[in-house]
């Protein structure tokens, strides 16, 4: 009773203290447009999910696409994903760079074409998702089917989201793409910055924990596996010590190159066409094409009955 | 509204492109049995849970469950469970072998058998779930009690879901073991293939990105922690360059072995009872039983104010 | 129709088995008050996404936020959040320690005393969410606001679970703790448990795969990638050969360290202050402050056309 | 816990007597075919939302539908309506009358002819609940809009669900009509058998407990109120005293008559053109075309202050 | 803008004002108990659901109960259902009279002696809903067979309702009762109070706006119509005019009776033994066995074409 | 097969007509803003409950309204209710009359002002809604608390609807008012229109089919029972035939009158102070106050054995 009572004024001074704008200010959100709210990660994953059904008919959400039905099915998952997709655009510009343009007419414009341009862009993704799902079957001998690749493939799933989120980042929409990569990130392991250009027929085999950073550019035909990263060496700084944004700055992977399991590839560097990066290898520069890189692995010790390790 | 038209433009020229046959056929799938629905990740999920349920009886889904009440919840739970069993192991063999088998029969009658075979087996696969939660407990000095590790600890919910797979891998059900696999390979990061034959008392702790490859064979009491793989070191080639399947091809590690984090053993070698593997150690080779294999560490170079990694 | 008789035979004798005590007595949990439920995942999932939404306003569950309405929806908020707090805390106790105190009073009552407790660490767990947010964004050339952090990065998302649960360990609540880290782990593949003391302005990048174990100090001001453990190196046994609980076994890392992605650092060594650890070093012995730390790298082997890897 | 004894005691003293044949026989629905589910009231609602949608395009599910997408929105919601219906008219078959066909091959082949043949009166279906919603708006003043009539009058609702249900009684399908009208009953209260012939134009304000039975004939231009009765007087007895079921028994209702609320006719009568039943007018014979029906009233009587009713 | 601040003055204004005492004394509900909960709706009516599905196996929620695994769904089922009900009697009891009973102890023992009670009558209550099915069937041409009558018959669902409704009025619970009659008339439009007692074989066609007070009696194989009315003809006033609660003062229906449709039947009379009340028949007075009521009608006054009703 | 085929035909063609202009224009609704969308009835539903929470705390939402958190709750609930009543509004707006005021922006401004104005009356609502669940209380001998009325009367539950959507409707708000008040006669079979004016201390018993028309006014402490209609006498038509919409057509009810079950009054009739109706009476003039009018009754014709109805 007593310890109820202490328990409601220790709610109101809690209240209070977080309601105290030096408590708040670094972590609210202040809508500029009160119209228009932040984005959603429930409607962004509907909409994604319904351009997977589209891209990938008979396999997801509607299991029942028929050749004769496909053009409605198709028509009317485009279309309820695309007015999906214009609303968190919108959201998106309104979140990072609505503060100089009070009335949002602007926004709402460029969200408008974006979209229809992302639109028009759906043939070309499915094209690359089909050549990611073919890549995986011919990849992994332990795939027993495309189809199977397609259903249930770490490495299929966080692609087709990537390609989606790759053509908004390329459109320059802020927040959204980087919403999506994360979720496929959260799904899958795999963590592949909106950022990064990615070539077709790319298989990620096991995928948890690879790392792809923003401004790595994949060939054609490249197969990686698990706990890779494509990452920077490090990155220059301006005058406050703060990290300048938007430098090229992770490497270039060319045609038909493999990537074993956690290897490191660091820095703008080049590897060249159809190289092989063994597993663990640790990588800060270039290597030409064709070389197959093995890092010369120290002796192991072996004892009978060490006493730890 | 200019723009409004022109979204309706685009809208029909990229849902025609789409329903194309060139655009579609390498992505579409089609069932042969019209009345056979694609397998539902949410629905073996539900089964799954069922089983979990059962088998650990109390910790999910009926918290209520008394010794005197446990015949009928363990009753009514398993008999839901089968059948969802039964029709998704129809799905499976529909989706990916009724080719030859247009009437579906022989789909039905097989998923039937397999499907009681499965239940036969819960008793066996509750055993081997049982052991799995108590090498949690026994194996992690932040584990409380066995409980905390069934309610709660990756390793016993991924290698429970494996236990149910590769009853069904071995049974030799298309498709649905890999997406039981995935599933939970999604959850917990921990990549088991169904293939794979993991002996009793089986811990991996942390176990993300830890992979264990189809043809792998793990002993009793083994131990295993997070990032390590059991993968292969190459896999044969057919005549068109493409892998050929099922060939045995990943590690045997026998008895009471222990496997450190970040460590990789690579292609058919056998690790030998009691044996210890070193954190990030690089294997392709056998290891006697009782060695202790430590990778002999390169020394580190120390700066005082580097320049830069 | 045989076979479905055989399937109910075959019922019949398995939930028997299920239900024979030999079978069931290792994994069942029997709760001694039997009016208190096990704790439910789902509820401390609601409890700690009303925290999330009250330490970042206007992010998560009600966007509508505004300065003057805030008081409203923090306190309405902190308290349905608090109400299942103590609930759970409640049913954490009975899971674990309720044996010897078998009216459950005792139970109930510290459960108010630590929920009220937490309740007043609110305000300062926000200020730790705060600063790693900051960090997160000064840390990562990729992100483009700190609002962008908040909203997505795994980083901020695991640590401000973490500072929940830490305080909820601190204050000795049972398996409570450990729910919400694996339920952040499961989501971003970061596992860090409830135990590990860490300071403010932490970022960790890409998250997946990195440990931090139970028993870590980290300072402020540093910086961790993915792939990195702060594990122990061994653990001692007792009498009986199991391993005892609760002694410090983890590192040490002090302000304004930086450990790059796949770093192994074990036992209760110390990182000094501002040193930093290199990608994949394997470390197992303290380093002084300022020391920077690359691994010695063994030549790559280079081929031009290797048969193998 | 000697009261839970006797709970667990009596519990399982109550689930062997339900479990006896004799307790259950009466109400055990056991169905012949085993992988012939029951009908599932909550599928046929969706299926009846579908066609609805379809019927008012824009008005729900969709709110969205263009003119230039309302072929995609059409087609892919009839394509689902009619998938869900086919399986639903398939079980109502089981259900009733597959006892003598065990194979159940003839009640799929029939409710695919059925459903198909339901599909090519969607037309016919929306002209008459488009002219239902004309007649709604034109008979009640308080109705702003045919939108609002379409939008939220119990008349229309109730009206449209009819007229899907009808089509399927005329195709002799069992079972699923009647769960389709008393879904509308539930919501709407007013009981419409599926049986029960209804011109164009029908309004029915509201609505809540007006009757219409099952042989009723209604016209064109028909508008009811609340509380009517279009019952059967009586109905023959067979030999063992149980009712004779579909005899011609309930009134016909010729074009362009009112029936004022809670007014009650019984049996096989006419009401002709034009007729005005008024309220409360209990009426066994038939009207005249043109006749207006007042019942004449028994003076009331008026006290000042009577001491009870 | 100054819209947007306006807004926020009245909402501030609006709160204080609707927090103030005398605005909100008269309808806050203050719970003595402070960790006992309202009644759930919700949870009531999943208990109302589970209890149906095992008075009429296979029809509701589990339609695969084979007789084989019966024992399990209904131990299952009956098990949840009994701890619902538990836990929600003993919210009714402190809903409404524990303000003397400040530790709730008693609730709670009476609780649960009340839910084992009504386990116990559970046989009962099936074999009274048996009857109710089966008088449905047999009374209405229009039913096609026992099971229709079970799956959709209003008049089956809202008696199935009231059956257990009852039997915890019997029991002198609180509040539950009436939670369960106003779902079921909210369903069906039929209100049952829970008070009344009503004789097997009961069938009420069609249902809408029958009203059946708290102490009417209602013998064996009665057949009442919609609309009706079983009422009090008025109810006596203490000295302050406040209505006298729990005299008995309805009707009394013998075996036997039917009860058309909109008939009145007020005050403690007695309708004996196989009377019938005609439609609309308004009575008062008791009615001898074997009568047959049927109200004198007054002339209808008809018109060719009369200016108005 | 070929039936799949001429299924497919059927469907084509079907979806053809239906898209076809003349098919669909009388029964599509076509938004002239683009974004903004149809009324929500979920959204008004959870606004309305939303309300009904505040107006009685503790009974509906969150029951764990202390007195010192009442402040919280009812301003998160309010300003969430009022933000969907804000939309929903203007939704109601573009529905109805936006066609001529194609930029939207006269609506919004009107939707805001408006949902300030009812905000600023939430207190009356109240006082209002604590009266008529007095009135239950105080009017039916089977009340056994305010409280029960409170959460489970059909009387109070559509009066506190009617009193929000009443507020609307005389802020001349078009179709939202009229969406909340079938959503009540849909839960109750009380079918309030919403232009109604009701006084305070308002019980409807029963309710079922009872219905008070647009223009009707009723005074203080009013009791009417089930099945009563206050309606229309009849109504005017304007030159074309079509009624004429707003006129005042229904009667005025006095304070302190009541009204017995089937009592039907028709037309701008009054029904003076005090007076009582009686059960069925049929009015169309008007009645002085305090006078009790009860219907002769014709003698009722008993039979012994009659020979049908």
């Amino acid at each position: 009773m007593s310890d109820q009572f202490l328990f409601q004024e220790e709610m109101e001074r809690v209240v209070n203290r977080l309601s105290e704008p030096d408590s708040y200010e670094a972590v609210y959100h202040r809508n500029i447009h009160h119209d228009v709210h932040m984005p959603s990660v429930e409607e962004l994953t509907l909409a994604v999910e319904l351009l997977r059904s589209v891209i990938f008919p008979g396999y997801f959400l509607n299991a029942e696409i028929r050749t004769d039905t496909m053009k409605y099915y198709t028509g009317s998952a485009l279309d309820r994903s695309f007015r999906i997709f214009s609303e968190q655009i919108k959201r998106g510009f309104c979140f990072s760079c609505c503060q100089s343009d009070k009335d949002g007419n602007h926004c709402i414009t460029e969200a408008e074409d974006i979209s229809r341009e992302l639109l028009s862009r759906v043939p070309y993704i499915r094209e690359m998702a089909a050549s990611d799902a073919a890549a995986a079957f011919n990849g992994d001998p332990a795939a027993k089917s495309v189809g199977e690749a397609i259903f249930c493939y770490p490495s299929v799933r966080a692609l087709t989201s990537h390609r989606i989120a790759h053509e908004l980042y390329k459109l320059q929409v802020p927040l959204i793409p980087r919403i999506i990569s994360e979720s496929a990130h959260s799904e899958t392991g795999l963590d592949i910055h909106p950022g990064a250009t990615i070539g077709k027929n790319c298989f990620i085999d096991h995928a948890t924990g690879t790392v792809i950073g923003e401004t790595s550019i994949i060939g054609e035909n490249v197969r990686i596996y698990q706990g890779v990263t494509l990452g920077s060496k490090s990155f220059p700084m301006d005058e406050d010590g703060n990290p300048i944004k938007g430098v090229p700055r992770h490497p270039i992977v060319e045609d038909n190159v493999v990537i074993y399991a956690g290897a490191t590839i660091l820095g703008r560097v080049t590897i060249g066409e159809g190289a092989e990066i063994g597993g663990n290898v640790w990588l800060t520069r270039s290597v030409a094409p064709g070389t197959k890189i093995l890092q010369r692995r120290p002796m192991e010790k072996g004892f009978e009955n060490g006493t730890g390790i």
